[in-house]
């Protein structure tokens, strides 16, 4: 009997990296003013139908019927529309709502694809602001969230969905702009010759193809871009322009930490504003988030609530991945463990005392459970991972002075049990 | 568009004390020496299948077929299973294998019965241990959790399913036990006159409902128990007699916080050895965790790993419940939050600044996102909870002197930005 195909059991190391990022991530939330919301693995398959397009729709999405009603689920695909189902339900919440929720979504990935089929998602999100300065707190609570764990070369790029239809739609007259976005989003991936190469491949003409390769080298830091924007876009996109300078104005030192990048897209359907994508200067590794404004959603699941949202997404396996891999968090997240080993089965009892009262004092213990020899419990404590270990003879015991062995110097400290925990605390 | 019938939303308030319950909880096990390990929400449905009986099996577990593999899956029925599993197809596990798990488990359960289909538990188990040291430490790690959450009046009480085999099948010479165990199970709803009616409407013969009546009602401290016991209790149950003797000296302060109770029998299959049930006696409610040995469980999952193990699991949202229903513990976690509110839309960037400051800080801080009036940010400050507001005018900005007002006491405090985080930090 094995773990389903795509899936995955998270062993203690990282699983203990794990929880520190939500940790940290839950309390950079809270510094920004996000209440925490909970919504349940589990929504109505009509709930998630028809929001994220239609590869999701037919393939991604894991959908059931359940046998004993008939009714059709689905398990929840990422954490925005089940908060727009939230907030569609809730007439009487105060605006701007602003919520964080840290869990797990599901997708039905190929298993071959490398791609995990369960994996844990931390959202950001606002409601009821159409202004500009709730898209720049969403993406600065979430660049901070991603220092704050540990990557400190963490960045985001900027584009919005209006500048990409004028441009697309607008000035170049593409009537169905969908496959040539794509094309030009794999752009990090297949280099500028490999979109051009596409590009021509499905037929556009060379003009419009050198135009197309023109606009989406419009990336980098946000005063160069925005003069060249400037340049060559037409009348009806400097609204946009503008809205993304003021969005660029409040981000947190915009200079090194956001970019603009007219190449990027992103894919789900129901983005309506400014688009973002995290990544990570460091690591080759895809984006660890992204998120933009989707102003039109909450309206889909109650008309009468048509509320204007906007937020952003981190994919906390991506960042514990890099974290474990390439920042060697594993060791940093060790701490001290005092395994207590009796001499004599007959000393058992008072063994388990002085283990119950390290944990009283805040330090973690350990005891054998397995009524091992001497020299047994010795080499499982140093196989589990103990920084010290602590003796309990009939010696001991009659003159309550107890040997402290730390494994790593190898150094031996014999004192009372209250110095002990001190001794072990400080260490 | 609503949330699945017999789920829920946990909205902010709750969610912040189940964050905190989990955050204890897992402080906790770590301090025992239990390592975290995640399993997925899904298993294959022959993983679950023939573990939990007949009713779990028939009506509870959420089955269902995916769609996409014609593949039958099972979203976890609890935490115990995926860790025999993962056990299972992990040979080179040192043992004993102590680890926790804190995860979101699915029944099939019928929403008018108040339950909800989704809720939260946090398991310790340890594997590969026969002996009743484990089971203290089982016992003793889920105690001081509970206590360690707020429930400082939890106690456990503690049966053994030889004793049980051995009272009802070889004593009273039952030949099915299963349907008079769940009616003595019911003792603590209907009384002991219910208890006896259901024995006599059964159809059991009124010498053996005497005799029942007579040994259910050995319970309480173990003391007292243990002398009844071994006078009632034929030759054939002392052994296990002296393997609860040797538990409860291993049970931390087991005076007033373990009791034994042989009507308490509990539902899983899977039991072989000590049963535990965890209640607390200022509520009403049901029992807020359980568990016991299971040394059967993982050799049906493996022939060749056939390994004692031993276990507890803790209701996490029932535990949450009582904190937020009788413990108030909701005001308790609430924290400062300043609010930073802006006289002109001009010095909104100012104030931006000093709320990300505040941040900086590790301050809890606010700013409006809507472009609202001065008395609307103060309107809406007051409604999102803010303890203080801090006001950002043309003279602050000049004078960089700035006024603090706390909510609580109305008290106002004039100083620069400094003075005024060290002044917040230490309300």
């Amino acid at each position: 009997m094995s773990v389903p195909k795509g899936f995955r059991d998270i062993e203690p190391d990282v699983a203990r990296v794990r929880y520190k990022v939500i940790d940290e991530l839950r309390r950079n939330y809270e510094l920004f003013g996000f209440n925490p919301l909970e919504t349940p693995a589990i929504e109505y398959w009509e709930t998630l139908s028809g929001k994220y397009g239609e590869e999701a729709e037919s393939k991604l999405i894991w959908r059931f019927v359940d046998p004993f009603s008939n009714r059709e689920y689905a398990l929840r695909y990422d954490l925005t529309v089940p908060l727009a189902r939230y907030v569609a339900s809730h007439p009487e919440l105060p605006l701007p709502f602003k919520r964080y929720q840290i869990g797990l979504v599901w997708r039905h990935e190929e298993p071959q694809r490398m791609r995990y089929r369960e994996f844990m998602q931390a959202d950001a999100d606002i409601v009821g602001s159409p202004y500009v300065e709730a898209d720049a707190e969403v993406v600065n609570v979430t660049l901070k969230g991603l220092w704050s764990v540990g990557l400190s070369d963490a960045y985001v790029r900027i584009n919005h969905r209006k500048l990409i239809y004028h441009v697309f739609e607008k000035e170049l007259q593409i009537d169905n702009p969908l496959p040539i976005l794509r094309i030009v989003d794999k752009l990090d991936k297949i280099g500028p010759s490999g979109v051009e190469s596409e590009l021509l491949r499905v037929g556009m003409n060379e003009s419009t193809v050198r135009r197309i390769m023109e606009l989406i080298q419009i990336r980098g830091r946000w005063g160069e871009a925005e003069e060249q924007l400037r340049k060559v876009v037409s009348q009806g996109g400097v609204e946009v322009i503008n809205e993304l300078a003021e969005l660029f104005s409040l981000i947190t030192s915009s200079d090194r930490s956001s970019m603009f990048d007219l190449s990027m897209v992103r894919g789900l359907d129901y983005y309506t504003g400014p688009i973002f994508e995290f990544n990570v200067e460091s690591t080759v590794a895809p984006s660890v988030g992204g998120g933009g404004r989707y102003d039109g959603l909450i309206g889909l699941l109650s008309k009468k609530m048509d509320l204007p949202a906007t937020g952003a997404s981190i994919g906390v396996d991506r960042v514990v991945d890099i974290l474990v891999r390439e920042k060697q968090a594993v060791n940093a997240y060790r701490e001290v463990k005092v395994y207590v080993i009796y001499l004599k089965q007959e000393l058992y009892k008072h063994a388990w005392e002085i283990a119950m009262f390290l944990r009283n004092k805040g330090i973690r213990a350990e005891i054998d459970l397995m009524r091992r020899s001497e020299a047994k419990q010795r080499k499982n404590a140093l196989s589990s991972g103990a920084t010290h270990l602590l003796f309990v003879g009939e010696k001991e015991i009659a003159t309550s002075m107890y040997t402290l062995y730390e494994v790593s110097s190898g150094q031996r400290i014999t004192a009372g049990l209250e110095d002990i925990a001190k001794h072990v605390q400080s260490a």
